[in-house]
């Protein structure tokens, strides 16, 4: 090669890296049309920037690039109730019907009475038990096909919208970024594995394959004209929460994440194990403050105490101490819903 | 479109599927230097042509396409012995070492003594007591960086060349194929999952959440300076032979396989599970009749029987009955290791 090539070689290859890098400026901004500018949103892309950039010391190699999402509320609402525990109440007179020794046995007695102010005091120990009971004894396709007809015509009660459409469009664009960047997404949720897989792919367009959940045993057996089935078992194999997600992530991935969004004390672990890699580490928590587009629950910042998605500020400091990201939904997000204005 | 230019496009395109075709079929002979031809290397050519035609109603969507492979005896070599269990013998010194009051215990003590004949004649319940009891009460990182080191000296006894080394290479080019396809290929086996997954990304390209295996519970908990760190417990989660096949695909997949292949009938049920499903499905056993440039065991075919690796004369009946293909070894591959000239 003559040097007056390599010389314009150079030249070309300079002018491509300005034109690339202007179309990833651009890119990004296209990318998160529902948020607003700040910290969160920063912080996002500067992670994807430095570890997609093959010339930056924090590179990581694509078959490396794992992000983990936790579901309720980090990818969709979660109050009044997570979505799970409102199918499997209303499965109940299904399985009481099925077994009826159940109908004078407590929690179920309670979720049958209909009785709503006595249901919404049942303990979280309560709605677990009513979890396992209602969603074993099945082949693992008709739990499929039941949960897809129900997802089809059950509304939430505040919104009366189906609770696929109630997804955080901001967090979707996240995803969307991560995946065209060569990131694979997971799902990392304590809600049931089989439940999330039902919806997930078309959702979020995160397969099967890629979702870690709470997940009861499975038994291998043959049915109606001897054809191979697998029959739920109420035999719970990982209990996807706390010390359960970096668990059950080394289970189903064995890579450790390079980002990891939740919204609970449930994730914190996920958060720390991800922190704990070498390299760039991205740990992200979303913070319910918008009472008025959303709910607003902590108990963090002052905000009300819940059952269900509690943000503890024991949570919120330890993600101040460390460097996490903390998305204030009330102010990050530009709209909440695809549905939104 | 006037007609003159619809006939000159449909001579076009008839053209291009010629064209296509025929690449096709000289990619295949690229493919599979490795095989002779025979009924066996055209079964695998005829599934992936029919699943990856969009023309034809056996067409399977990309994301669809799931092959798993059994490991020991389908892609490497399993004799004298598993090569997991090599490894754990020879990491009982080690762990006896930190734990004495092992030293008078069976079947560490026989172990310890050094008689290979008495070591030989260990059942397989005793060898599963050393495989839980070797590998566990380290960090997961610890575990993988051990294997990684004892894989990059250990050397099989009969051909004196490292393990990684006695893969079958007809069945890398058929899992290089199959992914050439879109396919996602799993690794499904028996043996331990973590230890798989330290040499299946290099060795296969096979990353690590894609390897489906025998598998302890870990414990998330702080190690050095506070950092969180996962260990290895002996708790058995689960045993991935057998049914353990198909409620481990379900677990850790999701989606039924389209391809299946497996040497023995601990593989027999997710042969099953993956013909049970709708549309093309392909069952593959291999059956090592090549005492020469291998090894010959059945019992099946009148072959000699074998405590390690068994394909019993029922599979092979089952393999007949329903249809599914058994590979000879002997016959069907040119060459079994890259190294055979």
């Amino acid at each position: 090669m003559t040097k007056s090539i390599l010389q314009s070689s150079r030249v070309a290859f300079a002018l491509l890296a300005l034109a690339f890098a202007g179309r990833t400026t651009a890119r990004a901004q296209i990318a998160f049309p529902s948020w607003n500018d700040g910290p969160a949103k920063r912080a996002i892309l500067d992670f994807v920037r430095v570890t997609t950039d093959k010339a930056n010391a924090k590179y990581v190699k694509p078959e490396e690039r794992i992000a983990t999402f936790d579901l309720d509320g980090t990818l969709w609402v979660e109050h009044p109730m997570y979505t799970q525990v409102v199918y499997c109440l209303e499965r109940v007179p299904v399985v009481a019907a099925q077994r009826p020794e159940l109908k004078n046995v407590e929690p179920y007695k309670t979720v049958l009475s209909g009785n709503r102010e006595a249901i919404a005091k049942l303990s979280m120990d309560d709605l677990e038990k009513i979890v396992g009971g209602t969603i074993s004894g099945m082949t693992t396709d008709e739990f499929t096909a039941e949960v897809k007809k129900w997802l089809a015509t059950a509304k939430h009660p505040l919104w009366n919208r189906p609770y696929t459409e109630l997804i955080y469009q901001p967090m979707l664009e996240v995803i969307q970024y991560l995946r065209a960047n060569s990131y694979k997404t997971y799902i990392v949720t304590g809600s049931g594995q089989d439940f999330v897989r039902a919806f997930a792919e078309q959702v979020y367009g995160i397969p099967p394959e890629q979702v870690v959940g709470s997940t009861g045993e499975t038994k291998y057996t043959y049915g109606k004209d001897n054809r191979p089935v697998l029959i739920k078992q109420p035999k719970l194999l990982l209990n996807d929460n706390y010390t359960g997600k970096p668990e059950g992530i080394h289970l189903m991935i064995g890579r450790r994440p390079h980002a990891a969004f939740g919204n609970t004390a449930g994730d914190r672990e996920m958060l720390e194990y991800t922190q704990a890699g070498d390299g760039a580490r991205l740990m992200v928590l979303v913070l319910h403050d918008d009472a008025e587009r959303e709910y607003a629950y902590g108990p963090a910042e002052g905000l009300p105490d819940s059952k269900v998605g509690a943000f503890s500020q024991s949570l919120f400091d330890e993600a101040t101490k460390d460097g996490w990201t903390v998305i204030r939904m009330k102010k990050d997000w530009k709209r909440i819903f695809a549905f939104d204005r």
